[in-house]
């Protein structure tokens, strides 16, 4: 099961001709499905790639204590990784109810990370609880989608990463207050940004041209996407064209454009017209990460909503498109004659279920959601921030059944079915996160699954990214894990079904 | 020998009031004379301060190899200084041409500093030269006394530290190079003030009232005195009114005067309208800091310089105003009838001596000084960069012979002899370079000395500060050691005598 081009290195030739020489991650991902054997591959995957990368010790994984992550990362766990040298401070800080609580175990990760960087992830967060998660010590945050909840966290002393991924678009709504003043603090980062996307329209190339179309002086632009990071990560010697810092160089054609014509790293040039010039070998992925998805075949009994009678109203998670933020509502639910709740095309509104993949507890998690416009079949994936379950909508639950089995089958991936049979399944292996192999057949496979995506009725531009968001319990306002339905904003469990 | 009030405390005093509230510094001066115990002096007294003293590892005790210090720093010093905690990178890296040279104890140094602020000092250094010692480690200049100069090395990703001293006026100069893009890279800094200016102007204080009557923005300049120095320092709960962040906050009149009205320090009153709440009890001082002058008292004969008969011409070291640059120059030898050097009032030329103190060698440099307009008389001083040799201009030898008598007799301090007698002596018994008191006796004694260097004829504004720069052979461009003529551009000794 050696993987030559998987991972980190696929993401390399992507990037790197590009022009991004250096990447700072958190890799929670793979650590909620597999812990630090996930970590320690992105470790010895990346140690000969003509790029340099940087973890962050992942701060919260589990997210959240109401969900089941593939593994824990301790406070140990956190120290052990921080004596690694490209293991260079704290990862997003998500649990942020946790932090404003004082979660003595959160606090302890935030003070074992003293005197390095600790990232932040507070959406929406204000007032006197955002003033309690800075003063915990937390230095940035990546999930501004309004212009004043970004200056109110600057002028509390946050660093501000303006993201720009598939399904969360912030640049714009954020740029207008970036000035000549403040930018220092402020910076251009990638975040959820599907492998298609990088390929065609760009990384971090990518964020500069849409900064600059969005009124953004072009020297403060590029300095958010070096100096600025290079400052807030500590870097010394990174972030500047000058003696004592690396030799890595972009040259672009123009400041309007930013297309790259060659990339040095470290002084040799490893870039040219988009061609990445010499591709490492990369590591052997260990068994366990190939074998991630631990649960039995589900039925299509499985995969159905029972109403308890009592209750005519049932909670709906609804999309906020651009946005990975969902609201919430109450709606009359849609049963049927036999007491099942069902798909309802009229009013867009779909089941939607999360099935626990780690420990084989056989646990479901079931709600609603509006928005996806899907009038028949199923979409599943095991691509579901952040503990990963496998997350699926459905408008019926044969087709259900068969995207999620399709998924057991693969060892993870993406999935639709039709009409009760799986029609198209993308792979990936990895942990059931990422792709044994290249970009270019990765990126085919997914423009061919989304294709597929269409027959369901779903017009989303990428539903796959949107669906992995909503089992994310620290993205306001309703979410949904294996163990049901949660409220964000109050940070607690809460019923499918409401009794007036 | 307990002094209840010296060194930092006294200065402490002073500064609190006018708004600072943590300090970083570096203490090559007591380092020079007292070595390892000056420094822990400082740290031992500066303990229970109301302001936080941080110290930079001095990287250059002795200056040079040209010159005899009381110590020297090596590189296991260095590594066994920055394991306190308040000892946080590596000062003043003056011995440049050491760095262009690439000597191996210097690259050790700041080898030994990785990771952390490794601060320089390289005055009008430039092109390639300027190239090598950045790409060597260097972080930070202080020593910019021009606009292109300032400009040519920020570029280079030095941050530079705008210098106010009582002796180097360099903000008036740099001001109009400080603007909203590159202020983040600048800082402004005091460096070599006499007490007397502190209690009469300020501190940092005056710094931002200087800055903002040179027309830099005045938001720019209070950032220039916090967030700036506190990044370039890698403190990260500093330089911000911010949650997370200490309490350190001054309150001030307004943007234009900054006048100071009260002073928190971590959240507690330290001052109100110029006056300290508190003041703790200061550390004692040990006995080897308070016997530092090592030397056989002079006779007049030891005072005089002669001529060699054969060179009719001599270099001469000249002051020049507002600076502490000088420039060199040769002119024709004023020899006596007896083939003795004679000051020679018309030219305004006298001799300039520097004695070993710290070995008991007897060793003197010998040279000659243009521009302190002596008449008559003598001025000494044992506070003479970065050795701290005594150093003396004389008109006549039993002047200058009385007034290095009256330094040995004291232990170190400032005199002014006249017709023969010592007339005033200021003791500076620690380390012959602190006074062991508070600051108002100290400006009111500083005042007397200066109001005696006038029967001289002297009508510079400070000469003690001005002669206490005058054997430091890292400023350009001719300085007199002990060991006698250094020609700092060439980095090499020169003789006193010129044969054509």
């Amino acid at each position: 099961h050696a993987a030559d081009i998987a991972g980190d290195l696929a993401m390399a030739r992507v990037i790197v001709p590009r022009g991004t020489t250096c990447m700072v991650a958190d890799p929670h991902e793979i650590a909620n499905v597999s812990g630090l054997s996930g970590i320690e591959f992105f470790l010895s995957d990346s140690d000969d790639l003509p790029l340099d990368l940087f973890l962050m010790a992942p701060s919260c994984v589990p997210a959240t204590g109401f969900e089941t992550a593939g593994a824990t990362i301790s406070v140990r766990d956190i120290e052990h990784l921080l004596r690694h040298p490209r293991v260079i401070g704290l990862g997003e800080v998500m649990n942020f109810p946790g932090v404003v609580a004082g979660d003595p175990d959160l606090l302890a990760k935030i003070q074992a990370s003293e005197g390095r960087p600790v990232d932040g992830h507070a959406p929406l967060l204000s007032g006197n609880q955002l003033n309690a998660y800075a003063a915990a010590g937390i230095h940035s945050d990546h999930e501004c989608s309004l212009a004043a909840e970004a200056l109110e966290k600057a002028r509390l002393g946050i660093r501000i990463m303006i993201r720009e991924g598939t399904a969360a678009h912030d640049l714009k709504s954020l740029a207008p207050i970036v000035d000549q003043r403040n930018a220092r603090r402020m910076m251009l980062v990638s975040d959820d940004r599907h492998a298609d996307e990088m390929m065609e329209n760009g990384h971090i190339d990518y964020l500069l041209r849409r900064a600059v179309e969005e009124g953004i002086d072009p020297v403060e632009a590029v300095r958010m996407v070096t100096l600025n990071p290079a400052e807030h990560f500590g870097m010394a010697n990174r972030g500047a064209v000058a003696p004592g810092y690396l030799a890595d160089l972009v040259v672009i054609r123009d400041l309007d454009s930013f297309q790259i014509k060659m990339v040095f790293k470290s002084g040799k040039q490893v870039a040219a017209d988009g061609r990445i010039l010499e591709v490492p070998a990369g590591a052997t992925v260990q068994r366990n990460l190939l074998h991630s998805v631990h649960m039995s075949p589900v039925k299509p009994e499985d995969m159905t909503i029972r109403s308890d009678g009592s209750a005519p109203l049932v909670r709906v998670m609804e999309i906020v498109p651009g946005s990975i933020l969902t609201k919430s509502s109450i709606v009359e639910a849609p049963v049927d004659g036999s007491g099942l709740i069902q798909a309802d095309p009229e009013r867009d509104i779909v089941p939607l279920f999360v099935l626990e993949r780690h420990k084989g507890s056989g646990r479901v998690g079931r709600g609603l959601v509006h928005g996806f416009g899907l009038m028949k079949g199923a979409i599943a994936s095991s691509v579901a921030h952040d503990s990963h379950n496998i997350i699926c909508i459905g408008a019926d639950s044969q087709s259900a059944a068969a995207a999620v089995n399709a998924l057991i089958a693969s060892g993870g991936g993406l999935s639709v079915a039709v009409d009760g049979e799986a029609v198209r399944t993308l792979e990936l292996p990895i942990s059931g996160l990422l792709y044994n192999g290249p970009a270019e057949p990765l990126v085919a496979e997914l423009k061919e699954i989304k294709e597929a995506s269409r027959l369901t009725g779903c017009r989303l531009a990428d539903p796959f990214m949107t669906l992995s968001f909503l089992a994310l319990p620290v993205i306001p306002e309703l979410k949904l894990t294996d163990r049901g339905l949660f409220d964000v904003d109050s940070f607690t469990p809460v019923e499918l079904f409401v009794t007036e």
